[in-house]
């Protein structure tokens, strides 16, 4: 297994764990809480897939995913106590998750042929997004709108991914550089504290 | 009109009916609650068209099924005491058609040419998301996640489908013994009261 | 610049304001105050598109439209205290909006070959849902749902629309009948305070 594919499922696990974690904190049951999970790891892409046109959506085609996502949940749920704990390592491969999830979704974005503003948004909707129905299923405002650097991360990793292909820099050198800035943009927002400005009407 | 036809219609009714009477409750005015009656007993498919990217989605080419809810649904608001007092009726065909929409769910994702576990999950779908519809429409967090036996209904429904068709059983028995599982599933949940246990935080 | 896309484009902007300004007042950040004005614009095109199985949906190939949206976007949020004042102004061009997008809904429901209802259904979408999805994001019921004529208005202009479309009129008189009768019954409405009953449960 090679550097990018641990990278995506490890994103892909600690998206699972978060929103499974999110729906034992509004005590749903058993089913609840997995259905939170898989949207919030899934979600993005769907969201993607559906804009593009790409069907049926990549995750219905990919039973793998599918048991994984659905065994990533349940032992989340089993071992919460443990998990909840593990705050910092959530944090730190839902951040992997972050930079691996923008960067498919630039590229999907460029293969059906869009501009770059367009691609922007698909990379940063692949991101961001299952956080976004997660938060919508748990009826609440998502927290994307107001709290912590996140998409601006995924926008940013984007513009650098961008000017880079300008640039002509090779494929390989381009994501390994998107990746490092998607990460690092969102854990200096995190050492920081640094949040976007509220607007005050 | 045959049996299955009659389920359908049955179900679609009910799906209506119960999804108007929430409306009503919150006290939308009567273009809303005809909107909640319609994206209830719709939503669910038209996310499993969109997933499987069947276009238009099917309730759009189809005016019958569009002037029937509509009907339905001005009726429901204007016998609503009456309705409400059907409660055991409605909550009959409600679950008839959360056991045929599981079976046109499972079959649309078999002709799509899906894996079991997605296949399941589009039965899910198309049977439970028109009531998560609703209910994010209502700003409420899905009944379907926190209370009572439901989606696991349609579940057991479908592994009993994908058995069933595993040992070479004929169609028609496949979906009677399918659509008995889910109805009797959600009916003995209902007598018992079980629900599935909320995970304590 | 027609007549039409000047129109078209002041409906566009007063969604982006009115989206805009929705998002500051549930005191979201910049980048959350940005995508309910986005997502105010250009939702109930989107649903449409999906709906109807057009991809990439519109907007994705459209630069143009997402540089001006996020422009209008920042300008809402440096003058938005001016913005507030321009109250009337802004009613004045969603207005417009409604009766513009309405007869878009109208057109592209018609070239997908839709029968009389769908078409209808979907242009109160195109319309309309832009709203909804802003009101779902800002955890809130849809406004559409429970205040004000507005949907009713794109309504009877499909139905005019239809009515004159049968009686052969020219496609020119028709969409500007459509869009004067949208028009004129929403401006009816808010001069009267003329809203649907809410039904009595």
């Amino acid at each position: 297994m090679d550097v990018l594919s641990f990278i995506n499922i490890g994103g892909m696990i600690a998206f699972v764990a978060s929103g499974t974690l999110a729906g034992i904190r509004k005590r749903l049951d058993i089913f609840g809480v997995m259905v939170i999970g898989f949207v919030t790891s899934i979600g993005g892409g769907t969201i993607r897939d559906m804009l593009l046109g790409i069907s049926p959506v990549k995750w219905l085609t990919d039973s793998k995913i599918i048991l994984l996502i659905l065994v990533v949940s349940l032992c989340t749920v089993f071992f919460r106590k443990r998990i909840e704990r593990l705050d910092k390592t959530l944090l730190f491969f839902d951040t992997l998750g972050l930079g691996f999830f923008t960067i498919k979704g630039l590229e999907e974005g460029i293969s059906a042929g869009l501009s770059v503003p367009s691609c922007l948004i698909i990379g940063t909707i692949t991101a961001c997004f299952g956080g976004v129905l997660r938060d919508i299923l748990l009826n609440e405002i998502p927290t994307l709108f107001h709290k912590e650097i996140y998409a601006t991360a995924c926008l940013i990793g984007g513009f650098l991914f961008f000017l880079l292909k300008y640039l002509n820099a090779p494929l390989a050198f381009i994501e390994l550089a998107t990746f490092i800035a998607v990460v690092s943009v969102r854990f200096a927002g995190i050492k920081t504290n640094f949040t976007l400005p509220n607007i005050e009407p």
